[in-house]
């Protein structure tokens, strides 16, 4: 049987117990794939991000708040999987300290350098994605398929994540892809090739990726490019 | 008719179009005071940040993302209202630029100092209730009922919103209330004194703060104290 783990939606990394930087990652990318991996007869391993979405039933989902939560539940998940797919928008920077109560205006003022602004100092979160594939058993028995959401230069940061990220695919959407119900997704392979691409309903799109995913990486059948089809 | 207005939600402060400031706040609290107010016989104006839940019907229902929109909006609609109750969660602080396009990795790296670390230059947003009492009519013909949700000193920080924000009344909750069905909240009038005390679901509370501000500030009788009721 193969198994898949699928990061999914956002982190939030908190500035005190109210506050937290996050983005509107919303899941449904997530429960779109974790539907269409569980159609091919996959087993499947969620690990979300707080989201509203339902994921499918079939899919054994493992709720995590912060970046560093969702790197340790994945890799705890990874010698289980044959592959990952990396759909959680996790956030890439945190404050370095969190404070335990609720900072009051005053405080956060004190914090700062002058009277009307101050300086959150944000570091690294780890790359969830780039530390599984240090974690993995070989590059030949877990594969890894990234995701890449660009506002610029989509196809160049997409080519940078996929190799910083060791993935063997790399899926690149748009901001417009954010908590909406379609999306329009261009796949990238190694060689940085397109060798599929998809537009319609999330669930739609995620169909066509698991079908990619499932003919290049899971059956291991030579590449084949995949055109878009009337999905 | 009465009309009050209600603030409901988080607002989201954009780092750029990905990554956001915001707070947990579900709009669980607005939609039951709203559907309280209504049940009053009220006409019911709501402001709400980005939430999941469903106001109740009766109420017309103003969409915003930051806080400057939510203050624009509240604005413009406090000359046709009685009363404002302000339990939106609005965000305090704001990055003071906004970037067109998601940053990368290098490039937030190259606004830092180190090389690990940057700072986020933080300033304050506008205090929507504080601004919304500098322009109401009088004292006298609008009200203005705000919430503090504090996680320290709580009935300090409490009063000083209470003077801050220039309200009739103030609303004490804690950090529990957050995106939870159930809250506990004490009801502090302008000299200090607890005027009310409600726990249970926020159907039941809303019901009981609404009963209360109908009391004191709608039908301005004379101020007494509410027990807490088995709501």
């Amino acid at each position: 049987m193969t198994t898949v783990l699928i990061t999914s939606g956002p982190t939030r990394q908190y500035i005190d117990p109210i506050r937290y930087l996050t983005n509107a990652s919303s899941g449904r990318m997530g429960a779109a794939l974790a539907a269409a991996a569980l159609a091919e007869g996959f087993d499947v391993l969620v690990v979300s991000g707080p989201v509203e979405v339902a994921y499918p039933r079939g899919a054994t989902v493992h709720s995590v708040l912060t970046t560093e939560d969702m790197l340790a539940k994945a890799l705890e998940l990874l010698p289980l999987c044959d592959g990952v797919i990396g759909v959680a928008a996790a956030c890439d920077y945190r404050p370095i300290t969190v404070a335990s109560h609720k900072l009051s205006k005053e405080e956060m003022l004190r914090a700062g350098e002058k009277e009307a602004s101050f300086c959150l100092k944000l570091i690294e979160t780890p790359d969830v994605m780039a530390t599984l594939a240090t974690h993995r058993r070989s590059e030949r028995t877990q594969w890894l398929v990234g995701f890449a959401l660009e506002t610029n230069d989509h196809r160049a940061h997409a080519l940078q994540k996929l190799q910083r990220k060791c993935c063997d695919l790399i899926v690149l959407n748009d901001s417009r892809a954010i908590n909406s119900h379609e999306t329009e997704v261009e796949i990238i392979a190694d060689q940085g090739e397109t060798v599929g691409t998809f537009s319609g309903t999330k669930r739609q799109v995620a169909s066509g990726i698991m079908k990619l995913i499932t003919q290049r990486l899971v059956n291991s059948e030579k590449p084949t490019l995949i055109e878009e089809e009337s999905i």
